[in-house]
């Protein structure tokens, strides 16, 4: 707790109060992806976190493709979807394994995909091979796809150009990063992507997103999708 | 440099001197897989990378599936292998898609593979599962497979349980690490899975190798294989 704010804290804080206010549990799961994404996580983590998901409402629950069968039977009837990640955390992967892997997990139910852009490609300005590459996986399957650009690897540049590739490739969201990578989710990069793709698609921020007050500071960045796998300590910061 | 080493450290200072004037660079380049899986590489240093593992004579570059073509291409003709990791780093991966991945791999022209298992098989003790996946890769193609335990995620009795199914799953090698999950190589954990597997299968230590005194010691308790990007650091600490 803070006695003595700063003008800006106070002002942040008080938008940050109004919007906590306008949001109850519900909405605030809706804007939810659960990530399940440990890769130790036992049958009985994985299937208690799914229930979590179910139970709170999230948009979907997020996991690895050889999980979506099991998220497939725990959420079957629910509002809450089935989120697979493809290349996933390093994205470096041949297009056509990608792309296999996209169909698998459609194949076994997956409502969204999110793949990891092939970061060699971008820092070596090959925007045509990223853009192919990103473009064979949005066909692959008739499930919206995320493109995550693991921002702790890039300059602004960096995140503009992907972001306009991966808009031009199909895209239906970018993501700020994996949660493995070298950082997570900041505020600039969230309004940098959200200037960039505009209206076009939407901005999912991920990566060390573990409070309330850090999901209310990216939406107001521009996010309007969020990953994070502290769903239940944050849906337990709002009254209703 | 310690002027007052106790016992302990003297013998061990001594024993890892003994052995640097064992070791000339040419010996040490024959234990190291020279690891190039940083996502975020370019075309130039994954070609710097490469070339310098064909000049050391290491005993592999280790590359991501997408770039093992490009490794060929430069290692051609020399007595430098193409190691390719699959399902890495977090081996949570359908057993069909990691299969695919090594068959990707050796058509292109790897010489061995590295597999992380699915530690959540491991965790939840599906232990006919997990031998099931390790099996289905090393049998998807002839090159030796090395199996990654994660070990940061790991008690000492479930990497004795991973070291036995792998070797019951043919695995030609355990290996320590991938260097993406939580902490590297240690002498207590290689000691212990040379000790499970004895004479019957290779010891990779992988992960944090970052000097010639951590990759003798690495030796010393009981791995033949070292996984570094630190080749260049390593080898130039030998005076021959």
């Amino acid at each position: 707790m803070q006695f003595l704010p700063t003008g800006l804290d106070r002002l942040a804080n008080s938008l940050l109060y109004q919007a906590t206010n306008l949001l109850d549990k519900m909405k605030a799961a809706r804007l939810i992806d659960h990530a399940l994404l440990a890769p130790d996580l036992t049958d009985q983590q994985l299937h208690n976190g799914l229930t979590l998901a179910r139970q709170a409402g999230c948009y979907t629950a997020c996991v690895h493709v050889v999980d979506v069968a099991a998220a497939c039977r725990v959420l079957a009837g629910s509002k809450t979807g089935v989120c697979a990640v493809v290349g996933f955390p390093l994205g470096r992967q041949t297009t056509c394994l990608k792309a296999l892997e996209a169909v698998e997990a459609f194949k076994n139910g997956a409502t969204e995909l999110d793949m990891v852009l092939h970061l060699g490609y971008l820092k070596s300005k090959r925007f045509q091979a990223l853009q192919a590459d990103i473009q064979t996986v949005v066909e692959a399957t008739p499930a919206p796809l995320k493109v995550i650009l693991e921002t702790g690897y890039l300059t602004p540049a960096e995140i503009t150009a992907a972001c306009q590739i991966a808009l031009a490739a199909g895209a239906k969201y970018v993501k700020t990063s994996t949660g493995f990578g070298p950082g997570g989710a900041t505020v600039a990069d969230v309004q940098l992507m959200r200037k960039t793709v505009g209206n076009r698609c939407g901005v999912k921020a991920a990566g060390g997103i573990a409070t309330l007050k850090n999901l209310l500071q990216m939406v107001q960045a521009g996010a309007d999708r969020i990953g994070t796998s502290r769903t239940k300590t944050i849906l337990e910061e709002l009254q209703c």
